[in-house]
């Protein structure tokens, strides 16, 4: 016979096993960004086309899932939580207590060729805060990322730079804006390939007198307050240094004086951030043992694009922050840090033949009143199918109350891990499973 | 200025006033079906089109939203969360282990004329067991339906019957399917009209005679038991009667025996269920204090449909029950059984101009390490704006660490609520939040 047809090409199925501990990972984070005050989103999944149109450049528009709904208008599935939420912002703009500080977890399409770890529906989780411009606000995006890595359990650093230190860089070059890309571009590669590499590209692309520059601005080191120092040195004083300079100073200050040091999070002039939309302080976080994934979370301020993508309707200044979620669980999977399970239940109750299954219904219950999760096997087959039931979906105990054990009052208890089983009382067992 | 557009009618926004006890109620719910050993699944939203074809009707069928992908395929946003679960086990089925017992929360699109409570993308909770026969099955998803509204804090009546005695009773009135299936409508809205109403409907349409054998089936009274035994009488006995009854003598054995009694669950012979894909038990679940709104959680047993959704591929009993998510929160909105929140925050730092912030960053991190959601007020702005984002948000306590408190080494709180403020030491407040 034929394999049964899956789902499509580029879109996935989540079992238990899979979706129980990303469900956990994704709300691990949610609790840290609750614990900052911020409130969650929800949008719809199908926006008006012309939401959407002249928002993601002509690339980014051809991967839309567009189509005529049942009256005819042009709708689509959103390709981003951005979108939607400078459409929110603007719709609800008097109704909004501002500074608005959300987050939204949910699944974007994208006609995208499948490959490996490149999905057409996949899960987005970005958090914003609209209507701030302190340090203070792009201080905490790092603070709350920082948290996030340190409550999945893993080790990360985050690289922080500015916008308008790259900018004062083209602008000491004398680049125009199609150049400074093409420059950028190449020095974001330098985490990836090494400074040298990213120098040789640069000398071949602009010339030696550019690249003698970038290798300055590239050897800039010490500590990040002692980097942001140095960085003056190399670029002269401009108007786009001194703004970045000054922001990172006083963000980098907050973070030291908050207890996030330089081994959560440091001054990486060699962050670009490949989207054109930013225009301020910009992060990427890398795990401490895994950084060859690149960045799992990762923002910035994007002042200008609640106004572009809102039509002009609003005019906010926004900073934020985006967690990889399927770049992340395979990180967390490959660390070893994701808990193998495939549910939730600790009992199992076996069903015996010829016996009424209330008593099977009721001990459950009692199970679950205590808070631990019980279920009974439905049928009364045969012992060894019940048990292979709760072995292979890991329930580590399994529970009998037969003739003998309802005449003595008592349940027998069966360890799946070590095989080992005794005859208990019902409520010590239940209060060893608590402890 | 026009008004800005807000999502496509019958799409919705969900802020986070209504989000935040929207998902509280689901992770309610979601907490109970765990209890019981249920696994979460997770599909795409997009489904090749042949997977959908056929499954719904032809009214169903005009209802889907379907457009070619990239690729030119024909493919349709999923219309319910069983002909995923139907593929699901097609596919998975040497994997999956039996029974199978998955709960899935998501969203399903449908072109309907947008009408009050109807939309057109809304958020189903499914729970099915797929691979179990027994009388404790069925009775299981009464449980977790009782469980359920008792968590939420709800009174709640289950009625429950079983399509065999519907059969029975279209058997002893010598109906063929169409005629049943017209006269199960009209006895179905029972609990609606009345007794009466529906049997004047039943004499116009089907004459004196089948009219007088449904009185006699309509009045039948008594306990659950009583009611089971008496049916008899009424409908003489049939393969289709004895299967019926002595499942619903099971269930109900077991019920009463696991503590689930008369108050929470009875047998109602007027329960029908409109879908036509039902085998056995079948259940309506009605609040005590608002059941003109109608049944907001209920379900059956559909021992055919996996095989006919899975195009035969798999021939599986199953029974289950679906949360009318949106019907059921509205009724807690009506009861009263929605806190009103519009964000966990508990505590807002105020910033003072002229202090460094990081004194507030990290007062407020002193405040998240005890587990209590705590945010800062971004920019230095005037002491009535600060105090005015709190009250908008509903925070319950400012704090304030102004150049006085610091000196003194202790922080100014204000119960917004009161109005009270006192000095106290952080420590101090911190457990008085706590406890």
């Amino acid at each position: 016979m034929a394999k049964t047809k899956g789902p499509m090409s580029g879109f996935r199925d989540f079992l238990a096993s899979e979706l129980i501990p990303r469900q956990r990972m994704i709300e691990t984070i949610k609790k840290v960004y609750e614990s900052y005050g911020f409130l969650p989103l929800d949008t719809p999944a199908i926006e008006r086309f012309e939401t959407l149109t002249g928002k993601y450049g002509e690339e980014g528009e051809k991967l839309i899932y567009q189509f005529e709904d049942h009256g005819g208008r042009k709708v689509a599935l959103r390709y981003d939580l951005t979108v939607p939420l400078a459409r929110v912002v603007a719709q609800y703009k008097d109704d909004l207590v501002l500074p608005y500080k959300r987050y939204q977890v949910g699944n974007v399409w994208r006609g995208e060729s499948p490959q490996t770890g490149r999905y057409r529906e996949f899960l987005q989780f970005d958090a914003d805060i609209v209507g701030a411009k302190s340090a203070l606000s792009d201080s905490e995006i790092v603070m709350m990322m920082a948290d996030a890595m340190q409550a999945l359990g893993v080790g990360a650093l985050i690289s922080v730079n500015n916008r308008r230190i790259l900018d004062a860089l083209s602008e000491k070059l004398g680049l125009d804006s199609d150049a400074s890309r093409k420059l950028f571009l190449i020095i974001d590669k330098t985490s990836k390939l090494g400074k040298d590499k990213v120098l040789e590209e640069i000398k071949i692309e602009f010339g030696d007198k550019v690249s003698e520059l970038v290798l300055q601005f590239l050897s800039i080191s010490g500590s990040s307050e002692e980097k942001i120092d140095k960085i003056r040195e190399v670029l002269g004083s401009s108007v786009a240094l001194l703004e970045g300079i000054s922001n990172l100073g006083e963000v980098f200050s907050i973070l030291k004086k908050s207890g996030y040091g330089e081994n959560l999070v440091v001054f990486d002039p060699t962050i670009v951030r490949g989207l054109d939309y930013y225009t301020g302080i910009i992060y990427e976080t890398y795990l401490l043992d895994l950084p060859e994934i690149g960045s799992v979370c990762s923002g910035g301020r994007f002042d200008k694009l609640i106004s572009l993508l809102s039509d002009g309707k609003v005019d906010l200044p926004a900073v934020g922050t985006s967690v990889g979620v399927d770049r992340l669980f395979s990180a967390l999977e490959k660390l070893g840090k994701v808990e193998k399970v495939k549910t939730n239940s600790k009992v199992l109750v076996v069903n015996f033949p010829g016996i009424d299954p209330s008593n099977y219904s009721l001990l459950s219950k009692k199970f679950r009143a205590a808070g631990i999760a019980a279920e009974v096997y439905y049928d009364s087959s045969k012992l060894d199918k019940q048990f292979k039931y709760a072995d292979s979906l890991g329930i580590p105990w399994v529970v009998m109350f037969g003739e003998e054990e309802i005449k003595k009052g008592l349940i027998k208890v069966k360890d799946l891990e070590t095989g080992d089983q005794k005859l208990v009382n019902l409520e010590d067992f239940i209060s060893s499973l608590k402890n």
